[in-house]
């Protein structure tokens, strides 16, 4: 990996980690347990670490945007969707994200 | 504010932290000090605070994505720019940015 390679490899990851909790949101508005929603988030192209996922779903629990639930499905599986709040949340941040976006576009087109 | 006011102000602070740096190599395209290119970030929807602004110069700076000078206009200042290699990376971050955006759309608009 050259430096350059090495520096771009961190911005990206600054660049994704925000985007991360948008991405997980989105994907809990349907019930999931933590292995069909790494599939989904990787399927997408915003692929997580276990070890990252799940202290980032625990958070978002905390902070009453997700609720979870045991539950056997052969063996027991813990499952998580958005609350009506962490929808809410959702829809202010897709907002967000497009003023960001658009923001962007200005600075990126001017001379 | 409420709670899930400040619950959404932290995740907006993360989304947006990642594309500030994208914001700062765009506008440093053209040569500004810190004054101008804050005013222009301001502008365009990206404010940051002179406190996070300095650091995150020099931090780029270091990685050799930008270059700066001292310059007497009235009063002495320092003159930030992009280099050749922060030209090469913020071409990276746009197209990282659009894949980010495409993922997103795949799943926000997922059901």
């Amino acid at each position: 990996m050259t430096q350059e390679d090495d520096i771009f490899d961190k911005l990206r990851i600054e660049l994704r980690r925000g985007s991360l909790v948008l991405a997980v949101l989105a994907a809990l508005r349907e019930e999931r347990y933590g292995y069909t929603l790494r599939n989904l988030l990787d399927e997408a192209g915003l692929s997580i670490e276990e070890g990252a996922l799940y202290p980032l779903l625990r958070r978002l629990e905390t902070q009453g945007l997700l609720t979870s639930e045991w539950r056997e499905e052969g063996r027991s599986k813990r499952f998580y969707r958005l609350s009506a709040d962490g929808a809410a949340i959702l829809a202010r941040l897709q907002a967000e994200w497009a003023a960001i976006g658009a923001s962007l576009d200005r600075l990126l087109t001017k001379d």
